[in-house]
């Protein structure tokens, strides 16, 4: 999807779908799943043979400014996806969808009513931002908090000498994606720091001196590393020399094979292939290596406490 | 949740009920879902009344990784929440799960219905990490890692020249979580500074010189402050003196009237109170704000083109 792209429809995109998320919350876990989906129609996005448009409606909190919405999804012909615990309010965009031709799905309430059963407990019905209810300041949080101020200190080999207190190192040549990784895995709560490989600049010593255990190596396809670099070094501004030898061919695969010897020297580490692999892809082989070699149990798992 | 706590069940936690998540791909999407919906129980979470523990299984792609799972959640009584598209693997799941008793759900099927329906599209039943399926180089991609890029190295009112080329500029006090919520918009594909307000020390001028309307302001209570504040400095081992100028109340609170009287001479700024707000809280008003000024539409609403 193309970002913080507004428009209203407008011929152009007249035969575009609409799909409208609701929530009384921030409207997050709507927009993930729905991107989730799409990605199951991607062979007829792509090539703008379905367009689809998404509006996300957050902080729905009262029953008239919901009903404003089915309304004006009825007359865009949208399809409306929607969680809202109250159970008033999703009764009143069930029967306002059904009333007004609207197609609709609570996305979240299969997921809570299985919930509900297994413990055994009724929901609370009360959406997250409700007078009141506020976010607690729990150990996560500041577990969260602290795992991104380390990380963006750590950012692009700076101060080697906190390594030993990451979570998580990522070791690789420039654009294989270390910082966004990092910043990803730090959001769940790890500290992550990442180090470059750059031909004829020696790694700090300690990477060699941490819990080696910790350390991930990442490699890419030089053909599209190339093309990624080529997009960098253009906006950038960078000008014809040095791009030349930033973003040539020969030159990136010879600092692929260098930094692939450094694999070799280091078989400890696990060398994750990005190719292909979206941030959140990656982050998820990470996060289970780590999980799996701390665990050491009959199945592989990331588990967490509630 | 705790985070990266690793743990099988033992006698402390025997009570505690089981979730099973299990993706063909990330497991993302299932564990922001089952994130949400436990929201719903937080009354008996809390005080540990109903214990859960999740176990998120990813990138299970075929049917004997599966029924290992499956028979391992029948022994633990847990409830397996899945996203499966491979229709036999869906079915597999389903059917397994019956076979053994064990309670289960699919998260994402009635999303992926309603939009196959809406769209008049079957989805193509290939997950996301598919032999063959690679997650493209878009712009999203590149805009996505640029934002990231710019909001590293804006945090903390480094390079005011920047300034003009951010989307959204977030003023406040010290740990009001202007780094956390800058990372997080960044995510998103905003590129954001963030410029502490400090006593004494003047804003640069490049905040005044810039669109106003991308500025944002952060207030919080004087007491979770002080709190926060207290935590941090525990943390970061400062000393007695420090700490007190800090961490004092008098002083938390002088420096937030301060930093109010600024917010006062710039009324164009939204000023949010984050008080009590999870860091995606905020991130949700101030992504509403942003569309609702540069889209002045009859329905406010965050649009995507995909
Ligand atoms: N901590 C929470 N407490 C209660 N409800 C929540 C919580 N987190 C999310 N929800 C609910 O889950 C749904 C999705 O949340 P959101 O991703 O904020 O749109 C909304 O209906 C929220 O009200
Ligand atoms: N880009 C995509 N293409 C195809 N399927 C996807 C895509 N993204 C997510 N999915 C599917 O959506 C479900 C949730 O994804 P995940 O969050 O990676 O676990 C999984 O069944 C994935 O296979
Ligand atoms: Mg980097
Ligand atoms: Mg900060």
């Amino acid at each position: 999807p193309s970002i913080s792209d507004d428009f209203q429809d407008d011929g152009e995109v007249a035969a575009a779908k609409a799909i409208y998320m609701v929530s009384d919350g921030t409207g997050w876990t709507a927009e993930h799943s729905v991107n989730a989906a799409l990605g199951q129609f991607e062979h007829c996005l792509v090539d703008r043979g379905c367009p689809v448009n998404t509006h996300l409606f957050s902080g729905v909190e009262d029953v008239e400014r919901l009903m404003e919405i089915v309304k004006q999804a009825a007359k865009e012909g949208a399809l409306v996806l929607y969680t809202l615990v109250d159970p008033s309010m999703a009764k009143s965009a069930e029967q306002a969808c059904k009333l007004w031709g609207v197609p609709s799905t609570d996305i979240l309430r299969p997921t809570t009513e299985a919930i509900a059963a297994h413990l055994g407990v009724a929901p609370s019905g009360i959406p997250r931002g409700a007078p009141g209810r506020k976010a607690p300041l729990t150990e996560e949080y500041f577990q969260r908090i602290e795992a991104i101020d380390f990380t963006i200190k750590q950012d692009d080999g700076a101060q080697p000498r906190n390594l030993n207190r990451a979570h998580i190192v990522l070791v690789g040549v420039s654009r294989t994606g270390k910082t966004p990784l990092s910043i990803y895995l730090a959001q769940k709560g790890y500290k992550v720091a990442n180090i470059p490989i750059v031909m004829g600049v020696e790694l700090p010593k300690a990477l060699f001196e941490i819990n080696q255990e910790k350390v991930f190596g990442l490699t890419i396809n030089p053909v599209v590393l190339l093309s990624i670099r080529k997009a960098r070094a253009k906006s950038l501004g960078l000008d014809g020399e040095m791009r030349s030898n930033y973003s040539e061919m020969d030159y990136v695969r010879e600092e692929l094979e260098y930094a692939n010897k450094i694999f070799v020297q280091n078989p400890v580490w696990p060398v994750i292939e990005v190719t292909g692999k979206a941030i959140e892809e990656t982050a998820a082989v990470v996060v289970r290596i780590c999980h799996d070699r701390k665990q050491k149990c009959l199945m592989p798992r990331i588990s967490k406490r509630y």
